[in-house]
């Protein structure tokens, strides 16, 4: 049975993706070797690296504007330390919406003064501060433009004098937005991009170098556009299918063409969760996310029974996360609109069997 | 044509691995789903680490001793950064045997002294240093096992007070040793392990938290063996693909079966280096590497020729490093002694012809 997989990271790829993923684990590029076989220095590898990399910066509408884009290992938890270590000289400011910026912002904590500027933590982060001021001579405000665990979703990005800091992770490449406006977004593959192992980082190369602290080689971003993402081996099955992943997005028409699909997806889901007296939305209505969709049965006698109906029907990975409990359903971009239509389907029957 | 793969890293891997590896990425253990789209915090794959770990610890005969086996990311570079971040407080020692330990000293040198015990610089590297003094009072002793560049290979470990840390990331799960005899093992997984983009280290508990600096979550082992090596989302294919290589390696008779292969293998490339008048070898004798075989044509105008000898017999990646020049024979352990007798044939074929 054809599975439908709301996984909230790792998570669906395009079929078409995975196939070509496998394939080239077998012989990539009709050479008699595998993907993972050959040098990352050889021509044919080269190319995969550059095409990713120039693929990232044109899809997000950033080229020609003095960025660089790199393809890094360690994750969105190793660049909340890498800003900090490349950015953060005497005090930052970090808007704090969930478990991701907390994290952020422990381990800024060891490079300088953080000024938490917005906290939602009141309310379980259910919701996106707003109104909230920025004080003069940061090096820099930290965002997280979408909370997975809570499914928030900053709509609004502030304008400020400090560089824009933002954590993308879950969903860069989702929707349209003026990526010009920010100075270094940092993004785990594994929701919209490929899979988990490879974090892109788009860097606008005029914040950079001005810190006075030395910094390890492998933090350095510095480091790895001198050497154009490749200082050490990158990890090169998460980079090529990556680049598939993005050669697939382009391909459909880029992030105008899938935001289309995922607001659909969003309105779809939403627009059950409101009218289903079953169900109750966690996020406030303004801020939710449009990636990651978090709800509650109002009964919670009813679960075992919607867990039945999900299973039977081939929905996977919408358990909550345990921060907030009940479910989550995640809508990233190779999720198709069939598969959320099975989810709200199954949704209101279980309506009518109550 | 069949493929003789004599890449320096990343390089061949056992080809029923690969078949595992690419069928698990469009579908993984019959769930209809992609390894690569599942949650790292699923059953399946929870299972996938905690096998690759136990593995680990259970092929280099280290379970019960107090060691904890770790998938990290960033490869041995990132573990330059934290060999010293964890463990060093004022001074360590390092021999320098090449290019990768040149690099794990620099970084080394941010966090407190470091004191070359020996050097084999002065001969471009082609020696393993013995004899040196290991002063006193050292948190700990660094060493590079293997030489990838170079050619050249530690026989002989040095007996200390300090802990011994050892870069085994082109020679690990190559030959017997007592690992026992080492506190800190790290290694890229793209020798002798799996693809790029997954690092094992192991690591013997009781040298940890011992230093007074604060160290970032993502370069804690501390922090990592607490998450169980999933402190943030693992490299899932990497970590996967590089169980199925400790799997294949079992079942192969372990580290003193393939020990026995790789000998045959060094044996009898080094006898035609020797033997073969048109032939020198680059490292001095008693110090050469078991994983890669670095020589020189005598004649350098015989380079075209034999180039071209080499590409008819379906041979790949013999090019010596930069550094070097020249030719070299990486013989990992899922390089066949067949493909060494290809290389064998063809370098006596040119000693016929010439």
């Amino acid at each position: 049975m054809k599975k439908h997989n709301f996984s909230a990271g790792p998570c669906v790829l395009p079929q078409e993706v995975l196939l070509k993923a496998s394939e080239a684990v077998m012989d990539f590029n009709n050479s008699g070797l595998s993907l993972i076989e050959i040098s990352h220095r050889s021509k044919d590898f080269v190319e995969v690296m550059d095409k990713a990399r120039s693929l990232a910066l044109e899809l997000l509408d950033l080229e020609g504007k003095g960025y660089q884009a790199l393809f890094l290992q360690g994750g969105a938890s190793l660049q909340f330390l890498m800003a900090a270590y490349n950015l953060l000289e005497k005090k930052a400011g970090y808007l704090n919406t969930g478990t991701w910026s907390s994290k952020a912002i422990k381990e800024a904590k060891m490079f300088g003064e953080i000024i938490e500027v917005g906290s939602s933590k009141d309310e379980n982060f259910n919701y996106i501060p707003k109104g909230y001021s920025v004080p003069d001579g940061l090096d820099y405000l930290h965002l997280t433009s979408n909370n997975t665990i809570f499914g928030t979703q900053i709509k609004k990005f502030p304008k400020t004098e400090a560089p824009l800091v933002c954590d993308m992770s879950s969903d860069i490449f989702s929707r349209q937005l003026d990526f010009s406006q920010f100075d270094l977004i940092y993004a785990g593959a594994q929701k919209n991009m490929g899979p988990a192992g490879a974090t892109l980082v788009v860097v606008k190369e005029e914040i950079l170098g001005k810190v006075t602290r030395q910094i390890p080689s492998m933090l350095d971003y510095q480091v790895h556009i001198s050497k154009e993402s490749m200082f050490n081996t990158p990890p090169v099955f998460a980079v090529y299918t990556s680049m598939l992943t993005l050669e697939w997005l382009k391909a459909k028409g880029g992030i105008a063409a899938i935001e289309e699909i995922n607001d659909k997806k969003a309105q779809l889901v939403y627009s059950e969760i409101d009218l289903n007296p079953m169900f109750e939305g966690f996020a406030q209505k303004e801020d939710r996310s449009n990636m990651n969709a978090t709800f509650n049965l109002v009964d919670e006698k009813l679960k075992e029974s919607f867990d039945a109906m999900v299973k039977e029907a081939g929905i996977n990975g919408i358990n909550g996360h345990r921060s907030v409990g009940g479910y989550r359903a995640s809508m990233y971009n190779a999720l198709s609109l069939e598969s959320v239509g099975v989810l709200v389907d199954v949704m209101s029957e279980l309506e009518r069997k109550a």
